[in-house]
């Protein structure tokens, strides 16, 4: 077994679940995370964690979806096991990204709707979401498998604990800011943070944060004004979305455009009234990640790149008992900032093509 | 898909499992059983079932098993999954059947033990136990990989509706039997069977039979006297065993010898006081198997067969509330009987040289 998956499961057991003695875990394993798996049990088995593993396969989730007649019920064993759980690791790793590709919406639809009770009890738990650098995933990143693994082994085993450190000089700057405003090339947008709390999401449930890898500093904005360009290339429901363009006035989308994927944008924004609105304000700090791979667990975390997701804003950056934007979508858009580029809080430039102002050759202005 | 591949899952769901909508289903899948998943998942979903599939994998069970220090707990949300289960279909089929021989056996046990309570939780459910014919299987079965689909396919996709019918004649006989005696070469074997029933066991909850292929009419005997060979050759924790004989006085062994294995036969018969008493008598009537492949699922249930078990009998022999006999193990041994055999009960001659009473060939002594 190559060591970095042994690493691998080591920072995903200890750095992210903070798994201990005793507890119930969950591992949900992708047909292709195989090898992760064996080398995430040996973790558990070494701290006296209690395991079951469930398999995570599309192909079987098509099957069973294409042939129910759509009328779905919760799944009580399902929901008794994930109530008992302490801990749910999901280990993706699929053969095929598009093993689901032909399920029809409204049945997937409607099995999520039967089970979002299970899903929220599974954010109750100490859960983390990982993958398994996989074939697949390297053919949907235009990857060679060798490279692939290099490329995501270099996200994931970062130092976590001194980028930790690090997004949390932003995180400062966020929580005391009450007005961010991102200009680059065809972006000029302002947005309200006040009142908000930004979440260090350095891949530990310690910091309200479950990707491995992850490293982003995030939070939720309001009263949205401006333009912005996306130009990270991204894939939204199966379909190429290329330099989508959205415009802002007052907090809601009032027009959009796109070079390609105009459709799938026009579809999102339609869903409900929050999904015309912003739910998050993501600046990427991962620099382990260094080019688009098609997969936004990575993508979002990328280094010197913004996204701003449409739709839901997460309970973790809101005061107590406010409720965010609501939506049943929640849909990441990715902006280059390495060039042309700055991130102002409050009338202060915090970072300027990718440096930080605490970063050695961050220019002032 | 092979088409076989198919019917296997249909017969499972229907025939074995008799699942209907609504019920909870635990799909357990080994690694190289994904195909066979695929196919019982859509026969899930055709019938309204609700799916969770857990991961059955030896190697995953080893890494957790050596690198835990043996005090293990009951999982919790294990058997809070079990308990809420009302079907349990375990589909083996790993890439390698000795991909636990490394674990420590008192580890093994002491897993086992604290499990033992969801293990019977388990046995509250419609449970089914098949195996996907995989490459491993065939290489333990000295076979190549499509004669041993052949032979698979030809032992599972029985007409299991009159194959009960036969077997019912044949538990009909034994239910109103008192004494069974088995005769054969280097064998001659009584045991009373008053007061038991057997189980026609036809590969269907319906008949309290669990294993898919099945094919077998059993009892609970006592009170075993005389001498018995097993010359059909066996696998037991690892050892070959060949020719083993085993002498009974008042029930219990009193002496043993075997060609090869000698050594775990004893080590059986000294697990406790049980081991050395009979916990099954198994007439195997599924003459879809015709030849030893090493899997005791498989070999146990071959036409033309008797076994019997060492340890633990099956409480559905014994009169309510009464318990026959107890033991930590259930070892079964099986011994040819198409040449050269009888098997009496009451003396009436029931199956002689493999060949029932009731069947065209059968000879009157």
């Amino acid at each position: 077994m190559d060591e970095r998956v042994r690493e691998h499961a080591a920072v995903l057991v200890d750095w992210s679940a903070q798994v201990e003695a005793g507890d119930d875990v969950v591992l949900s394993v992708g047909p292709d995370a195989h090898e992760l798996a064996v080398a995430v049990a040996e973790q558990l088995g070494e701290r006296g964690a209690n395991l079951l593993a469930t398999y995570s396969s599309g192909e079987v989730t098509r099957a069973y979806l294409r042939a129910h007649d759509g009328e779905f019920e919760e799944p009580g064993h399902e929901r008794a096991l994930v109530e008992q759980a302490d801990v749910y690791l999901s280990l993706g790793g699929g053969r095929n990204t598009s093993s689901t590709a032909d399920v029809p919406g409204e049945t997937r639809q409607a099995y999520d709707t039967a089970r979002a009770d299970v899903r929220e009890v599974r954010f109750d738990t100490r859960w983390v979401s990982t993958v398994h650098p996989t074939r697949s995933l390297a053919q949907q990143a235009n990857m060679a498998y060798a490279a692939y693994r290099e490329f995501a082994y270099d996200a994931i085993l970062r130092d976590w604990e001194s980028l930790a450190e690090e997004m949390d000089r932003l995180k400062t700057r966020l929580d005391e800011g009450s007005r961010v405003r991102l200009v680059s090339d065809e972006t000029d947008l302002t947005m309200s943070i006040g009142n908000r709390t930004a979440v260090n999401s350095a891949a530990s449930v310690a910091y309200d944060s479950h990707n491995l890898p992850s490293g982003e500093v995030f939070t939720a904005p309001t009263a949205t004004e401006g333009t912005v360009t996306f130009d990270i290339p991204m894939t939204i429901r199966g379909e190429p979305v290329r330099n989508a363009r959205l415009e802002f006035e007052d907090g809601a989308v009032v027009d959009y455009a796109a070079e390609q994927g105009g459709g799938v944008i026009g579809d999102v924004l339609e869903t409900d009234a929050g999904a015309r609105r912003l739910g998050e304000l993501g600046i990427g700090m991962n620099r382990g990640i260094d080019r688009q791979t098609d997969n936004i667990l990575f993508d979002e975390k990328m280094g010197d790149t913004v996204h701003l997701a449409l739709g839901r804003a997460y309970d973790a950056c809101l005061p107590d008992g406010e409720s965010g934007n609501d939506s049943a979508v929640h849909v990441d858009l990715i902006t280059d900032v390495s060039d042309d580029s700055r991130l102002e809080i409050d009338g202060v430039v915090v970072q300027r093509n990718g440096r930080f102002r605490w970063e050695d050759g961050f220019q002032e202005p």
